[in-house]
């Protein structure tokens, strides 16, 4: 098993034995409190599993003497912990609530199938029996993509695939790895690594997320303008479904109508369970450079990025922070501690050079073959110094590598101190990118003010490009925000729709790399034409006819 | 109207007032006679449309009144020329059939919409009355993909949207350009090329084929390794249906669950009408260079294709002809011509250089940015030098650039002097390659000599690849034969099987970038499972309810 669960957090993110390296800093959470304008941030600690009433399981007896049979005893699990760890994904939503005991709907039972075909015979039992099955890869969702939910069904199961993590063959000749879908992000890695071979697909949840889900949610990795998204890399699926194994075609390319894996990526479960993938790998890079630019504001940065990817210069990450987000990973970095001598003079060589609170500071990966990665990062350097941008070195590139995945351990750390932090990503053409950026940000700014629990609160409203492409990019915002606590999830929801409504009216995805699941539901007619949901539900149907797989996600009901 | 029809073969390739440039050397004929094992080539023209009988159309007057209500007179042809020249596409069978007046199924009747409204009113009429729809892009299918099929219903109209040719809007600053999809290749990239853009989409069909066929039968173009197929460049489309527009996602990336646009590329006019497009445009390319390379033998070729692939090289084509093709061309060229000093002197070299009979001669094309096309032309050049092959220069580059979408018209010159040939494709992972390509070129070589006409004859098999992926590329197949004439197209297709079985059990894809039509229908099971079949049913089902779109193309009847 690529992941043991008991050592990671059920009601939080990442590893049970992970350090808050921001605790022994009092001086940012005072400079948080007055950033958002509050008095002072309370301590808002978790309640333990312990103390919780859990529903009694719903299976049957003889049903879940039938789940046994066919996976043996350890594999059927239906203890508080597997069912409370398994009951949600890791959405602000999700953690709220585990964090305050609501854990709303369980599964009546967690399931380890250890290959495709126990799966199929977990599909045909709960076909039979009319009980929901809830795909689980890494739990990781950010949009509730993983939540039990019975969906009027009678019982739920959660089907954690964390057993199914083999590669099974590795075709170096031609760059395709066929493994398990189950296999976790940093396991595959290193598996492939041994032989100097990378996916190249960095999630910000990677130590926990898998290639299943990967696949699911139609995810992004960090270095996705390199190595592409499931889109790109997934060459060929097979997925368990109710009716059997639906196994995709598995040339490089072939013109024999649409391509049935285009169907799985970010089917979300609805549609089958991924058991299998076959992966375009590629040569571990030779060559890595990660460099820090200054720009002048985002919208110089944002220019350097388009010209990038109009001049086919392969970066494999152009992520390009917004002012708001410069100033404060600065601030984070500078609150408490005293300045270096060297830091003043480069302050004030910046000043010097004409840049103010309006800078924006981009990080820049170039990976490949040492000549293609050097090539990359010449051919950006011009472009970025003919914008005014100016070169600070590979420090802050190294640290970011370092810190990649931090980001959603800082969440708890803030959900520790009262304070609500989420992100929400969209993507748009260039030349809907300043409306849809400018339009994003002030809904935020506003419906924070509107729902804080306090008169001078505020929130933090952060932006970044994270993932270009020839014809557009996506923007991440965070926003930071003083909790209401008499209604902490309407708060995230008034904040949530304003914002989703202000993505939509300006033209941009209702999800960049999240998916979908039921936070994004609502929205979805929004994306898909009737005509096109009622295609997702005939392929549905053809599929799933007794509608088991994951019931509440991804297709609105008619 | 991108393409006047009249000035088109009805049953042959390309322009009416074309040369037969091949006429005048009849001692390439004698020569191609002697290589074949004939003792003689026969004359065997084509008979006359005038000559032949056409069948009453089937739509009623009152029909008839209907469908000039909805297009107006002008746009509802029914005499003989238009009815035949929309009879078939371009494959090699109907082109035998074609020119024996062996017309098969006609349609009733000849409709040319102006837009997506209209295509509308034609499908909601044709779903009521039970007639079936063929649409219409430049009518150059390979496979039967626009044949007149009734399908059982009625009557058939064939749908053509020659007319439907606008450029609607392109967005400079995104690189995205909004068309309507009847654009033909030639006035597409006429209007991109007068704003310096380019789509790059080059198929050898290019003069006549359309944009909405180029993604409905998803098909590949000449420097696809840089330009990709309409799985890259098709960013959104429209698709008329009998249930109304099916439109699809308008952001460059989303993970909001499987894009339909999928769906439709590939959909070969089952599901719907594409009626407009959204693509992704480049800058025309700032230079340009196309390279010949002639390597040792093909097995060597194949390597330096797949290790470019590997070192991220960004060669726009890598066009490689094994060593029967790199003898052919050359005995085209030289063949009753003298060879001067020059040549005399060169091979010589070559000889020294211990280049024989296996050498293999690859067309290298590099464009881009003048800096992205150098660095790619410097990285291929290493690897081909590694791999001990020489350098050409650009002469058979250029000359390869001039000719591009000559070899189609060649086919009509051969099928005048008593030969056959036709084209096979496929493509593969590189470990199953050179099985894949051993075995198709013999059973194609064994399959010719058993079904022809003279004991001696046999065929001219040569092969190239011309398309190049991480993880594999495609084989294109060129076979010469002599004709029987006893049962020309049972002869076509006893080859046609056994070749086509051959590629199936050796891993290869029915088709690379031909499509399914009519021709590769009997072996879609091999491709997609019976659960993928019946996914394709449903959409369908869901799409096409009344079931009038192209009857009898893509999805194998339950």
């Amino acid at each position: 098993v690529t992941i043991e669960r008991k050592k990671v957090m059920w009601n939080g993110w990442g590893w049970t034995a992970r350090a808050d390296h921001l605790a022994a800093r009092e001086e940012i959470w005072s400079w948080l409190a007055s950033e958002i304008g509050m008095p002072s941030l309370l301590a808002t600690p978790t309640r333990p599993l312990e103390e919780l009433t859990i529903a009694e399981a719903r299976l049957s007896p003889s049903e879940r003497r039938s789940l046994v049979a066919i996976l043996g005893a350890d594999r059927v699990r239906d203890d508080a912990f597997e069912r409370a760890s398994h009951a949600r994904g890791r959405s602000y939503q999700d953690l709220v609530r585990l964090r305050a005991g609501n854990l709303g709907e369980l599964p009546d039972a967690v399931l380890y199938p250890r290959g495709a075909d126990e799966v199929l015979e977990v599909l045909a039992f709960a076909s039979e029996g009319g009980i929901a099955v809830v795909p689980y890869g890494g739990g990781t969702s950010a949009v509730g993509g993983v939540n039990a939910h019975a969906g009027g069904l009678r019982a739920i199961v959660s089907l954690d695939l964390s057993a199914m993590d083999r590669v099974i063959e590795i075709d170096t000749m031609s760059g395709v790895a066929t493994v398990e879908a189950g296999l976790g992000g940093a396991s595959l890695e290193k598996s492939l690594a041994a032989r100097s071979l990378t996916l190249g697909h960095f999630p910000e949840s990677f130590e926990f997320s898998t290639l299943g889900g990967w696949i699911a949610h139609r995810g992004a990795g960090q270095l996705c303008n390199r190595y592409g998204g499931p889109q790109e890399w997934l060459l060929s699926a097979k997925l368990a479904t109710p009716r059997g194994i639906l196994a995709t075609e598995e040339f490089p390319v072939s013109a024999t109508g649409p391509h049935l894996k285009d169907l799985i990526i970010g089917s979300e479960g609805v549609f089958g369970v991924i058991t299998e993938a076959r992966l375009r790998i590629r040569p571990a890079p030779e060559s890595r450079a990660y460099q820090g630019y200054l720009f002048r504001d985002f919208a110089s940065g944002m220019t350097a990025i388009r010209q990038a990817m109009r001049e086919d210069i392969p970066a494999a990450m152009l992520r390009l922070s917004d002012a708001r987000e410069t100033g404060f990973y600065r601030a984070l970095d500078n609150i408490g501690r005293e300045t270096s001598i060297a830091q003043r003079l480069a302050d004030a060589y910046l000043e010097f050079r004409g840049f103010d609170a309006h800078a924006a500071l981009m990080i820049a990966a170039f990976e490949g073959t040492s000549r293609s990665a050097a090539a990359a990062r010449r051919g950006f350097h011009a472009i970025a110094g003919r914008l005014g941008a100016v070169s600070l070195g590979n420090s802050l590139g190294e640290r970011w590598l370092r810190d990649r995945y931090r980001g959603p351990y800082v969440r708890d750390s803030m959900l520790d101190r009262s304070l609500g932090v989420d992100t929400l990503e969209t993507a748009a053409t260039w030349s809907k990118l300043p409306a849809l950026y400018a339009a994003v940000r002030n809904t935020l700014e506003s419906s924070i003010r509107q729902s804080a629990p306090y008169p001078a609160a505020r929130g933090i409203v952060m932006c970044r490009i994270g993932h270009a492409y020839p014809e557009g990019a996506s923007l991440l915002f965070t926003y930071i925000f003083p909790r209401a606590f008499d209604g902490e999830v309407t708060q995230w929801q008034s904040i949530k729709k304003a914002a989703t409504e202000a993505v939509i009216a300006h033209g941009g995805a209702l999800s960049h790399h999240h998916g979908v699941g039921e936070e994004h539901l609502p929205w979805m007619m929004t994306q898909k034409s009737p005509l096109g949901l009622d295609v997702l539900r005939a392929v549905k149907r053809t599929l799933d006819p007794k509608a088991i797989l994951n019931p509440g996600k991804l297709i609105p009901p008619e």
